[in-house]
């Protein structure tokens, strides 16, 4: 017998499944942080729910419990002083191990029905999200309340839609009958029963602390595997909140609330390396640095793992019919959320002999100057730039932004922002460093942050050569490109196609470069070193679980 | 444009695509080598082909060639004295790159149309393949035919219907328009390019060489990889055919041959290993050893390695209404090609104090003479046992036999089976030795080939959970059970799903626990270490293949 909120939520994942096979314009959870759908209350009581969160423990009881962590901080400026509870891996595993077994026992309209009803609430909770993004990863308030709350919850939506569609090629039964010419024919009745993996491990980013994780988080839950979360240690919030209410949905439906559990530790411990090679993970979900994604690959052995790593996002300009519009698209990238994306473009290659646009050739001076314009224009107003560059994340960036000043020749300095509600939040403007075609030491590598350089080349077939280089070498999420001639857009094509990875062609309007739009944008390929798949696509679900057979003679 | 070969297969390919989702039964080549279905001059015509390859080169040119290799042996006794190309790695690796090139850059339709007339033409020559097989592995004649020619051929074909459902997933275009209020819509173009993962390398093995390679070789093909294929030194001829055909297809459709190419090799040297390493390889396909799989699974880092390893099947016997059809169906399944299958029955748990059948109760002597007595009855006229057992394929066997033979009490010694038509085959009887439930250094490991270890337990529970140990330690394929008993049954059931293997209920006809029939059995499961994947379900395919989006502004 399947779980009532299968019934109370299959329109909605009938709706999904049908958006992920045409990848069309759709969503289910609405992006505008109104009143009017969330509620008149909805931003105050958000507000206030997470306030109330604040300088005490999380009210949040988890099994095997050894103490309290917690030291996140705000980047706009402050110490949140929430505590989580702290668990003992050993006792823990052998819960989860527990509840894994309740949860198998579970069928597919089960898995579905729980993982909607989490995401419903999920969404209902979508202010609330926001304050917690906001402040532990240091976005812009709208920016957090999308990517944190209704994308977030769309690409986990996304997943339980690509894990329905890969459960029902499965057929639950089928009568076998082999004919045997003038001999009775053989028959038989087979059972096919889907058997999750077992545990799954989502490894969480600082950046994007849900959006990252929920494909995997419900992808697993979606195959009927159990899942530990282990958040980054500067963003816990979001996702503690998250597991909570995957808890209290458990609970309800009559489940134990030990099939999603949380592991918070101190920054700089070893318990995401313990946790990972526990021969219980068979499942690992990981957003981070290269460094520790090539680790968890190379050593997490027992483990089915899927990364996100560092790329190297790039863009082309070879020619423009809409120069200023381009230059606006651009800047607008560059500065979203301070470059803190795994999407956002770092490396510009543009002729050293200048652009064809609608309005007659510039140079390559000209073009930089217009996207150094472009962004004096988008972050001039103090007030709107502190909304959309947000705080810097972590000093780790704040470094790298003054180091990479040295780097060439300093085209736009970056600059301080002051910020009226938090005077301590560390806001910067894009710097724009001019790099050789030569400094492949520079440039060859991801520096994360609201850092671009602008590298001149000699022709736009040199451009696309450093890029698909580049990408092939270091990973990439987004490959832009701005030309006129079909030969370059085509020539962009084959590269993009080579170097797996996401061509996005003459972007000047309200799309950027850096979105990624859930059940119609692939979020990485899983082609080259930025990851090793896709969120989501069919390879993303299909070996979380496996099928057992059992044959009975008629 | 489609390869016109696409509408030639099509509707083959919406029947095999049915049958993946209902899994009852269904086959796409008739298993039974008559001459009203193949040709009334089938046979002779199939023998005739293969006796003009004996004791010369093998028509086969290959790009890179440096000499010429391989020295096959019948296990019937005589040499096949064929030569094989012998290639240079280096410049073939940049000959299979090239032809990918153009492979990738055709469409799902071409890939599956080119491969279903290669499998189309391979059907063609099932009889030239039996003898092929039967001569490089000692299966019997019939075998040897559908085994190695209409049984591979639908589990090619089956893998050709998983990858075109899982490309069918991805749409070609979309048209995403998104709402913006009062504002225009934001409006984009998408494409979605299917993108193929690289080269392909399928490495067979000496038993099964067609049938454990079509899956990976041909779900290759259709998702639009280069495929190299390393056949095992000891059966290099049934695939040397398969490559000849694949090529033949290919440059008759205007392909590059070379997107299939063989690389043989002598045996004990380290071209698999050389092989295997290339950064060119992003996907292995590998039946063999568990000590070559594991090396595969942790060394080939810059590839996806699917593996079918060593396993230990099992036989748990708890009671039956029907005593003289069990015993008369495990004897035959330990009998057929002498165990010499991945699928075959090795342990067999039954309860000291005897078990229950219809006939009364049976002691646990009378239960293993029973099966001895159905051994000498099937395997008693030579010219019959012959068929069944087939020839020991490898010297190892042999000394594995003669080893086992005094591992414990021997219940039935292996024998010697004249074969009128081969006197130097090498025909041996299974061997039957009885162990004690403490013997794990004996039970605890695949002994290949014609070796039944007959164990006594205490009750049927510790029968199930021994196998269950065994499974989640050594791997198992298959697994069966014989009870009357609901509460045995089900508990089997739930061993079988935690330990990752297929069930068998009360086999007493005409199916055989070692049989896998394509399109509605899973051979494998991906879920104990006898195999990381199986043959074959989505996930087998769905990691084949990258998806690359293109997104252009209307």
């Amino acid at each position: 017998m399947s779980n009532p909120l299968f019934s109370t939520h299959e329109q909605l994942l009938k709706d999904a499944v049908a958006a992920i096979e045409k990848r069309t314009y759709w969503s289910a959870f609405p992006e505008i942080p109104s009143g009017k759908i969330y509620g008149e209350t909805a931003n105050e009581n958000g507000k206030a729910a997470f306030e109330s969160r604040l300088h005490q423990p999380y009210p949040l009881t988890l099994p095997s419990t050894v103490g309290q962590t917690g030291s996140e901080r705000s980047p706009y400026g402050f110490a949140l002083e929430i505590s989580y509870p702290k668990v003992d891996l050993d006792p823990l595993l052998k819960t989860v191990l527990a509840a894994q077994k309740q949860w198998r026992a579970a069928d597919p309209e089960t898995w579905a029905g729980v993982s909607l009803e989490i995401l419903q609430r999920l969404n209902r909770r979508s202010f609330e999200m926001a304050y917690a993004v906001m402040h532990t990863t240091g976005q812009g308030f709208m920016m957090a309340f999308q990517a944190g709350g209704p994308h977030a919850q769309d690409r986990g939506l996304e997943a339980v839609a690509y894990a329905w569609t890969e459960l029902n090629h499965v057929p639950k039964t089928a009568y076998w009958e082999k004919p045997q010419g003038k001999n009775e024919p053989l028959k038989l009745n087979k059972q096919f029963k889907v058997v999750p993996r077992g545990i799954g491990l989502v490894i969480g980013c600082s950046t994007f602390p849900t959006w990252n994780a929920y494909p995997g988080l419900f992808a697993n839950l979606a195959t009927g595997n159990a899942v530990i979360v282990k958040p980054h240690p500067s963003a816990i919030l979001p996702l503690a909140l998250t597991v909570e209410i995957a808890r209290q949905v458990l609970a309800e439906a009559g489940f134990d609330q030990n099939i999603v559990t949380l592991v918070a530790h101190e920054p700089d411990n070893d318990t995401p390396q313990k946790l990972a090679l526990r021969p219980e993970i068979k499942i690992v979900d990981f957003t981070g640095s290269t460094k520790n994604g090539e680790w968890l690959e190379r050593q997490a052995r027992q483990a089915t793992v899927y990364t996100e790593k560092a790329g190297v996002n790039q863009v082309v300009i070879d020619s423009t019919n809409d120069f200023a519009g381009m230059v606006k698209n651009l800047a607008f990238s560059v500065s979203l959320y301070s470059g803190q994306m795994c999407t956002a473009p770092q490396n510009f290659y543009i002729p050293k002999n200048g652009v064809e646009t609608a309005d007659g050739h510039l140079s390559f001076d000209q073009v930089v100057q217009g996207l150094v314009d472009s962004l004096n224009k988008l972050l001039g107003d103090p007030g709107r730039a502190v909304e959309i560059l947000g705080a810097i994340q972590s000093d780790a960036t704040l470094d790298r932004l003054e180091s990479a000043r040295k780097l060439g020749k300093l085209v736009c300095d970056t600059k301080t922002v002051a910020h009226s509600q938090f005077p301590d939040a560390a806001v910067r403007t894009p710097l724009v460093v001019q790099l050789a075609a030569s400094d492949h030491d520079y440039y060859l590598q991801e520096c994360f942050g609201p850092i671009v350089f602008v590298i001149p080349v000699d022709t736009a077939e040199q451009a696309l050569e450093l890029a698909r280089m580049t990408s092939l070498r270091c990973g990439s999420l987004t490959f832009a490109v701005y030309s006129t001639k079909e030969s370059v857009l085509n020539a962009a094509g084959e590269i993009a196609a080579e170097a797996g990875v996401s061509l996005s062609c003459n972007l000047t309007g309200g799309v950027y470069v850096n979105q990624s739009a859930a059940f119609s944008d692939y979020h990485g390929t899983g082609a080259n070193p930025a990851a090793n798949a896709s969120l989501t696509d069919s390879a993303f679900v299909a070996n979380r679980f496996r099928i057992i057979e059992t044959r009975i003679p008629v």
